[in-house]
């Protein structure tokens, strides 16, 4: 493995690959907000059979041209990775919701992000499922240790939770805590729309092996490797 | 908060609700089916634009009855709460691709559960996300604390990442170490399809104060509050 087969080159023009991701972006968001009407929706089962055999027709039209396998990483023209894929930061899957109308913004400590958790997200009745919690935290914080440390994979992460996080705004923060060049320790802690802290957590993120040699010659923001 | 205001009464006939899940269930299995392909379709700028517009369109007639705010947790007639919104395990939710299709496997000890991940929880290219993994650890923990222990919500998780887990079938396994009924620690890993061991987990399930009287007489494996 080196950083060259773990991207995956895309040179198109940037006004083309604009294009593209505008386009694309589109339906993604598209999914996404039918994913919520469906889990919320009370029409009556026949109308719900008519969309079922709709939708299953435009999945069949997306078909006819379609990638083999999972999207991974593309590398564009500006050597900023394109992720698209990512389930949590990836403009082309519906999972995203969360972070991709609210860019992660880095700062020189770290990272940190405010988002909007809705419905699909839900564990306990009107709060954010803990995992879902683990998941954006996880990204977060890979992020903050791309920016603010030596970057790499998660190796541990703890994750305490303090009080139930109600579904809607959540804000993250995550900071360097120190960094060795290979092993990064992030810690960070999520707030939700009242401001009361309801998860803190700890990360610690170490570059893979096949990485350390090449990794300094790419953009700091581009080793979270997730 | 008591249980009754948790969870919402759902006293529907069995026959009329296994219509409706039927239903419901297959019209989120199309969506799901749609997110994917919409996440690896390559077909031209064109036919995505058009298949978006379509796409509006059957989430407005969705829209056009219902729930006015998240889905919750129904229980039903025979007492065996319907979290059809949960994010890892609900019926309506399509995110929930994992568990739906591979239902949790109680056990004396715990709970275990094996699972496909496609390339809609991709993190490092080909490989899962480490937030998805943590995800779904979670709601398996919590199933097992339930089902093995005194059950609650998500007070501490710790994951250890061995290695990059790449995407398809995982296994998980979680069993409770100690339970003293408010508190149950529960222990548990994860394997990929080779039998690789990729996560290791640990985690602490409190029993919420408003639950603990009420508990004893619910079924114990609907004390997992998540």
């Amino acid at each position: 493995m080196d950083l060259a087969s773990f991207f995956r080159r895309n040179d198109l023009p940037a006004e083309d690959l604009a294009r593209e991701d505008a386009t694309y972006g589109a339906l993604t968001q598209a999914v996404r907000e039918l994913a919520e009407a469906q889990l919320l929706t009370t029409v009556d089962l026949d109308t719900v059979q008519q969309v079922t055999a709709e939708i299953r027709a435009l999945t069949e039209r997306l078909q006819t041209d379609t990638r083999p396998g999972a999207f991974g990483i593309e590398l564009g023209p500006d050597e900023v990775p394109r992720n698209h894929g990512n389930t949590v930061v990836g403009l082309r899957n519906p999972i995203a919701v969360a972070l991709a109308d609210h860019p992660i913004v880095w700062n020189d400590r770290g990272a940190s992000a405010t988002l909007e958790l809705g419905p699909l997200y839900e564990g306990p009745p009107g709060c954010v499922h803990g995992g879902v919690l683990a998941l954006v935290l996880d990204q977060l914080f890979g992020e903050a240790a791309a920016a603010g440390g030596g970057g790499g994979m998660t190796g541990r992460l703890t994750l305490s939770y303090r009080r139930p996080t109600p579904l809607g705004q959540i804000t993250m923060d995550a900071w360097v805590e120190r960094a060795d060049g290979i092993k990064t320790v992030v810690k960070g802690a999520l707030h939700d729309a009242d401001g009361n802290l309801t998860v803190q957590a700890e990360g610690l993120f170490i570059m893979p092996r096949w990485a350390r040699e090449q990794a300094d010659s790419w953009p700091k923001r581009n080793r979270n490797f997730e």
